[in-house]
């Protein structure tokens, strides 16, 4: 099956939606692709880049005959955004996004969009703390999971269309319920994100006289911290749009935290070394 | 200053013990070099690597004549082990280990040898989540720091031997009271251990019918959890050894998620991104 866009509107031409417009170009999959963003030096490293051909910086001037809006500005925009753009989204056009965060979004989007505007919600897990127009690399999605998140009220043929979309440019498409991708995500993404930014001001919150902690993290810690270079403001919005889910994976981690803390102040070695080796084999089965 | 031992007895020939003998070879900082250990198809493959010219398994044929014996075993083996050499051991022998943990293991010490035996307690910061002989490598220490924790019944001239053993090998030597190297390597080390088997088993702990959360943790989440793959025995004893300091870290880190937790819960954005750019920023300033 062979999918072909006219005229792509990008909105957010960071990480995500930048590296998509370089491998949909490369494969002939759209004939124009038109930036929008309020960054507009951001915007202009897009257009050197040859991600996209235009760009414009005021909703106002969202240009006519787009059949494809693709939404990869931060959670809590893309439904506000959609709302601006909605007067001129022409019948049949296809808007969907990137969003790491499905359910809410979903319940957002079916609220506002009229019956002759497609919604197909999807999420490619192909992330990186890196961010802006000048991360974007060709491939990115390749043998990388494309989660999209239909409801009863998805166009079918508009999914169809962004499953095959995904697919060319070589993702692994799957279909999930919103509040499953939520719990998922919440747990092996958003859940470890908060745990890793706690973890670094662990450094700040423990005050060990003539010691600068820092200097004695270079190795491990290092690496292991990684994603608390991840942008604060966009994780914000993540952890409070997937609160639902996120406080779900976090409550049950503290829990049993606190389980793990209790058993090594009583010293029950067997019992956690049982729950290290559990860690240990699931760690091992990991693809 | 040079250094130069007769005959030393490496305790344990693994990551650690094993990449120091290889060093200490190099630069011939040693004449002898004998394995000891309870598995014999380890020592063999020291033998066989150079690691060791040979080695004994029974702690009766520990030989005559040894001026260095450095202990690599298990943390909570490292004081009965040299209780149990204490008999062969000679006047003026140097005792040192490179456990992760050392308040308890330099009280253990100082209550069960005589005066004319002197143990500087040492740990090098250069682990990985590898072990046995077979990962022994040169130049593991190069630029990494080596915390010796004397007190005031340790031995000054051993102290500046085994100092400068390990600046030999490329370590950055530094000095510390045991219980503060305890709660440094508490918050830096034990703790992110805890929290990534935590972690790993909440992939376990969370049940979605027909998803498998492993085949979603390819990226990110495989990286960062790779030290789930550190042997959950020799990390059962490191926490359990660390309890007094670990817990400390780790009860003020379940607080701190709590609050994290609320804050989600009430949507309290900014006292999130607060937070979470606090981290992004402390992170930034690891060197």
């Amino acid at each position: 099956m062979s999918v072909k866009f006219e005229k792509l509107v990008l909105a957010g031409v960071g990480l995500i939606c930048g590296s998509l417009a370089l491998d949909m170009r490369r494969r002939k999959l759209v004939k124009e692709i038109i930036g929008y963003g309020r960054s507009e030096s951001n915007l202009k490293i897009a257009k050197k880049k040859g991600l996209i051909d235009s760009y414009f910086v005021r909703p106002a001037d969202f240009p006519a005959g787009v059949d494809f809006l693709m939404i990869g500005t931060p959670v809590e925009t893309i439904v506000p955004l959609t709302q601006t753009f909605l007067p001129r989204l022409e019948k049949g056009c296809i808007v969907s996004d990137v969003g790491s965060v499905k359910g809410e979004i979903v319940r957002g989007m079916e609220k506002i969009l009229p019956k002759h505007i497609s919604f197909v919600a999807g999420h490619p897990i192909a992330g990186s703390e890196q961010w802006g127009a000048e991360a974007a690399r060709e491939n990115l999605f390749v043998r990388h999971r494309c989660v999209l998140t239909p409801t009863k009220k998805t166009d079918k043929k508009a999914l169809k269309k962004i499953a095959e979309l995904w697919r060319q440019v070589g993702a692994d498409v799957e279909i999930m319920h919103p509040d499953t991708h939520d719990r998922v995500l919440g747990v092996i993404s958003h859940l470890p994100h908060v745990l890793v930014y706690a973890l670094v001001n662990a450094l700040n919150r423990t005050n060990l006289k003539g010691v600068d902690l820092k200097t004695y993290c270079a190795g491990g810690f290092k690496d292991f911290t990684r994603i608390a270079s991840s942008r604060p403001e966009l994780w914000r919005d993540i952890c409070l749009m997937n609160r639902k889910a996120l406080g779900r994976s976090l409550t049950d981690y503290i829990n049993y935290l606190e389980q793990l803390n209790r058993w090594i102040r009583d010293e029950k070695g067997g019992l956690l070394e049982k729950e290290f080796a559990r860690a240990y084999d699931t760690r091992a089965q990991i693809p």
